[in-house]
């Protein structure tokens, strides 16, 4: 019995893979908490793990502040315990050293779900580090999906780029919408576009719903003319983009987000929704289309994993040598840009940049 | 004399540095040009121009979509014309391939400062890759602080990760918000806690605006009661707490972001933002804070570069292996946590990670 204080070692990884992948409760928990704290031997945990993972289909609910993300996230969880199927729900914070668990207080609306053995909820922090949450939110996906839960939500708050990266994990992506906004879907638009697959225009019995929806879809209608127009304007240099609609169209065209609205508290609407988010998974599981996002996916995965690693390795080397040039840099002895090449030089050798 | 359109070689970017410094618009303009685009040369280009920066106050802008950032930061310029300084603004627009230019035409409002040669405009467009965005910032920042910008605004919109990065870059930091948000204060302070210099409540005029400048205060206040309450809990295991707090006090406490309320349309209370901003001005000059808060900028500075430095040359390295790696992910016979491993073997020899 491995106490659950001491850093794993030797086959301790195996064997903590082993009861996740069996379906133990308490033994994916800790693998999570290994995973999330970078605990030693978390990495050859997740190597085990990895070949069992690929399973779960992902679905991130992001959206502006106050849009009642959490109800709506409680209401899908809901709604797949009814199918049956076993869920994992990551929770990103954008919590800080100042503020440390103020949103999460709002995630009370989840709590009900805490009793249930079949709902695995895991909080995450914002990291310090560039890129750092993504890494982790992948990190812990993995080991949900190892443990066999079929649908795991990813809840993110606000569409800043670190958010926008974490949907970027998932395979299907909600974004919620309240009535009202006015002028802000201009302002906030360039981000959720990119990443919608489908828009939960919620609140819905507020004033202005109606006009929500129809900005959405003005919205979506903008971009399908638009990426015509792109496709066609370089088809004559290049016949790439003529390929590549005539491949959409075989595959039944692109797919364009729907708008759906909801009423989370009063559960209204919420099957539409999630019929939505089917089609969209069928989508991606039977068109070219989702092949090429299957590949970007696994593309994104290794390029953060590497992405990671590398700067942590970086830092275990030259960290050093990069604090000691703070100093020269303050006093105008040097410049940054000459530093961080020879910096890179001495980690990579040879001539670089 | 060098073409437009020719890449710099030799020694163009040194002839192209000189004039910049000499203060030469049309030169720093194409200065900025290169270094956004990174056109071969840039780099020299830099590095000539380093040395001569450091003198400019930089000055960012954010805060919630709708605020009025925009027509905030107009007034700001005028305000510095006023009194005589060269203006720098580097204005980060989230635009989206598909939504390219919807935001900058916002930036209108700014537009009669487009004739004044003493005010340098740029826009910057989000970047494909993470922190690639406060890269480019700060290499334009330091194009205009070296061309004699005495104040350089940064405006970003939205309080996302890449927009806090880009804050980074900020001696002073101003956290625009309008009336009447209620609960999304509440959602988003954690992140803008973190790097509000001066809070402006915009649109005072509007109803709530009491209300939301109570609500900041008492952030604000609430701040303060954490800090004391962490520096005096771990001043009994170290000590470290106590001896900064001891030279707080020396220093006159730490900065505490004032609440200014504005009316930006109207040119409102301007005078009162700027006066709040100059203070925050002084207290780095001329505290201990303000001095460790140097070094802390110099130290993401360096941090920013040597990343994308790093990030640049093993793309070019390992990028083919990389994507030749995907396929076997997708596959499921390999792994991301091993390949990047041994892809950071292969760039970094030795027993990496």
């Amino acid at each position: 019995m491995i106490s659950d204080e001491r850093p794993v070692a030797n086959r301790a990884p195996q064997d903590l893979a082993a009861r996740v992948l069996a379906g133990e409760m308490r033994a994916a928990a800790r693998a999570m908490r290994l995973v999330d704290d970078r605990t030693s031997g978390y990495l050859d945990l997740l190597k085990v793990l990895y070949p069992h993972t690929g399973r779960a289909w992902i679905v991130g609910v992001t959206g502006t502040p106050g849009a009642g993300k959490s109800t709506l996230t409680d209401r899908l969880i809901e709604h797949e315990r009814k199918r049956g199927r076993r869920v994992g729900v990551v929770a990103v914070d954008p919590t800080s050293p100042f503020t440390g668990g103020a949103i999460l207080g709002d995630r009370i609306r989840m709590q009900r779900h805490f009793l249930d053995p079949q709902v695995f909820i895991r909080s995450l922090a914002t990291r310090g580090h560039l890129g750092g949450l993504s890494r982790s939110a992948g990190d812990v996906i993995r080991v949900l999906d190892a443990y066999g839960c079929e649908t795991i939500f990813v809840e993110t708050v606000g569409v800043g780029q670190d958010e926008l990266e974490v949907t970027r994990l998932a395979h299907t992506t909600i974004v919620v919408m309240a009535p009202g906004m006015g002028d802000d879907i201009q302002a906030i638009k360039a981000g959720i576009l990119e990443v919608a697959d489908v828009f939960a225009v919620n609140k819905a019995d507020r004033d202005g719903a109606d006009s929500t929806v129809r900005d959405l879809e003005q919205m979506v209608a903008q971009t399908r003319e638009t990426a015509v127009a792109a496709a066609s304007a370089s088809s004559h240099s290049a016949g790439h983009a003529h390929r590549y609609a005539r491949e959409e169209r075989a595959a039944g065209g692109p797919w364009e987000p729907p708008v759906v609205k909801t009423i989370a508290v009063k559960n209204d609407n919420i099957g539409a929704l999630f019929a939505a988010c089917d089609a969209h998974r069928t989508y991606l599981e039977t068109t070219q289309d989702g092949a090429r996002k299957r590949e970007e996916r696994a593309r994104e995965e290794l390029a953060t994993i590497f992405r990671d690693t590398l700067l942590t390795e970086a830092a275990l080397r030259v960290g050093e040598q990069q604090e000691a040039a703070v100093a020269r840099l303050l006093r105008r002895e040097d410049d940054p840009y000459t530093v961080s090449e020879a910096l890179v030089r001495v980690l990579l050798g040879g001539g670089s940049a």
